[in-house]
């Protein structure tokens, strides 16, 4: 065996992510390593958890970056906030929603299942009505942008009902962060997370996540340990938090969190308002451009999200056979569909740094021509 | 607030880790970013695989990295092959050792701790004892070399004793993989887990690990679902391995694999034994300069850690001061004691790209300027 240094090629991103990554970011990934515990990079953590409270729009003291991707965010917040026989109502639209569903039953809760079809948003009235028949249920959990079927649900409403029946509401922000309008304290959600390899325009790997005092409230009073010592935010924050002595908990992916650092400035430098706007604008570019092709949405108007692009796949083309051609001839990367979509659906990203002019455009003309 | 871009300073790493990466890493690390189902990608996982089974020693068909640092490593071996009720006999002699038990609770299995002082190997004697004495146990773990303390344990032998006593045996190998002799399938180690930032001269922030027939075999025949998703090796497994049609699981951390995949190339390229060999000879360079600077070693010679040199700080010397002044004047980084050894030793680490004539000679000498 003797295996060479591997160089990919250079894509365009514009699948479920991970997508575009902004090339000071990867500028960033690659500076010199220091130690987790030096001076300067305890420094540098308290700033990306000041712009990591910008991003998230909280004064959430205890906002940090959980040291893998997503799906430990999820996890994170699932096994910190319950305990063994709580019950939580889970509002399932698709793939993440069932994994939530699968977390709480893992971390030993009660789960009760709302459910609506793939392609809709969550509905608050079916909420409600279950809210209505578990009046000892302690915490509602959704996800805000769901990445399987490119979907907006309504945090607001639905964290307002959470509140109204005295429940903790815990966000799946992942594919929303940065991409579309959230506001964690106005909307009182009481934890969140999100991964940086979507809107963030960061490489894959890490999760931000925040969480309300009346959520570390609930952490603190646990009675039984959390069961993962890795994500046990006790621990965590011992690490993260700026207002006692660091104690060593794990060692950080110091470069992820240089990256993640420099993602955060370019959307600082950018401002929250004018990446959401720049998010609509690139969705109504390829929108038109779709619908010129004869290509539909999957999703009602009013609630697509702009970041993510879920079209049927045009009748008698083959869906494998498309996507790799854009792939092999244009570099190009579109998303699969997931789950009960595959092979029905298209997943087309604009997602951070991929949601640009020269992406869309060629998006649209590869795809025309693909199509041909 | 306004938050600028972060650039470290280049710092000496010879801490406990993160050592000192080698500079083709870094280049890796900034690799632009392909997508994690993206055939080129697969492909790079395949060779990431093979390059480990080589670091480890083993034909395991079930090696690959876990997405996160060597803490989630460790309990990714812990929750997939403990189940509730299960006795697990843990050798403490350090930190990880009292993590790994700590794992073991919180994976709901029967704790036998079975502890040396620290500074001292794992007592072989001690541990066949507490297997004569709980001859229901199912597993035994322990830490191959104890970044605490700078031990290294007798493996060969405390394995086949778990053999002998038909137990599995879990390995610690986070700061032992790469830098003293480590043989998998020889030594008949059941489950072991890695880290990316001590001997392999990586970024931190992934786990390599690696599971024999016997452990996936345990894994499989569970009859209680892994209470961790993210870590549950049953679905990780179908996107690692090469039988079948990958399944998405979580996003892999694209770039950080990048980075994992050239270590273990440069690994290959210069050879496991003289991996081994370099670091024994920096740590005789770095031994015979310490105790002519009148510094010596906690442990006894016969079970010392090359790449990782505990020594008593010397009568009458601030420890924090030395430190910082390492830190400020020279940019070299070494580590503090932990636990019970903080404040009364130093860990110099000698790991990876860190093993180096100049570092080792930056070292004795900024250490003689410091402590004159």
């Amino acid at each position: 065996m003797s295996v060479s240094s591997f160089y990919p090629p250079q894509r365009t991103l514009m699948g479920p992510g991970p997508s575009d990554v902004h090339p000071k970011v990867l500028q960033a990934l690659s500076r010199p390593v220091i130690g987790h515990l030096d001076p300067l990079f305890i420094g540098m953590m308290d700033e990306v958890r000041e712009l990591l409270q910008y991003a998230f729009q909280t004064k959430n003291e205890c906002t940090m970056a959980v040291s893998a991707p997503g799906s430990a965010g999820m996890e994170a917040c699932f096994v910190n906030l319950v305990e063994p026989g709580d019950k939580v109502v889970v509002c399932i639209n698709g793939v993440f929603g069932s994994r939530m569903a699968e977390n709480v039953v893992r971390s030993g809760g009660q789960l009760v299942r709302v459910e609506d079809d793939w392609g809709q948003p969550v509905s608050p009235d079916k909420l409600e009505d279950a809210l209505k028949a578990h009046p000892d249920a302690k915490m509602v959990a959704f996800v805000h942008a769901e990445t399987s079927t490119g979907v907006l649900s309504d945090a607001q409403t639905l964290c307002s009902l959470a509140k109204q029946y005295d429940c903790l509401s815990i966000v799946d922000a992942v594919t929303s962060l940065g991409g579309v309008p959230l506001y964690v304290d106005d909307w009182g959600i009481d934890a969140i997370y999100s991964g940086t390899q979507k809107c963030l325009s960061c490489v894959p790997g890490i999760s931000p996540v925040s969480f309300s005092d009346a959520a570390v409230a609930k952490i603190k009073s646990r009675k039984t340990p959390v069961q993962s010592w890795f994500l046990d935010q006790t621990l965590v924050m011992n690490y993260w938090s700026g207002n006692q002595k660091r104690s060593y908990h794990h060692t950080a992916p110091v470069n992820a969190l240089y990256a993640l650092h420099e993602a955060l400035v370019q959307l600082q430098d950018e401002g929250l308002e004018n990446a959401w706007q720049r998010h609509a604008r690139q969705h109504q570019a390829l929108r038109s451009g779709l619908e010129k092709l004869g290509i539909s949405f999957i999703v009602d108007e009013g609630c697509r999200l702009p970041q993510l692009n879920a079209v049927a796949i045009p009748e008698g083309v083959d869906d494998a056979a498309v996507r790799s051609r854009l792939l092999n001839q244009y570099n190009l990367e579109i998303g699969a569909g997931l789950g009960a979509f595959a092979g029905k659906v298209w997943r087309i990203g604009l997602m951070g740094y991929a949601a640009r002019d020269e992406n869309t455009a060629l998006c649209l003309r590869a795809l025309e021509e693909t199509l041909q």
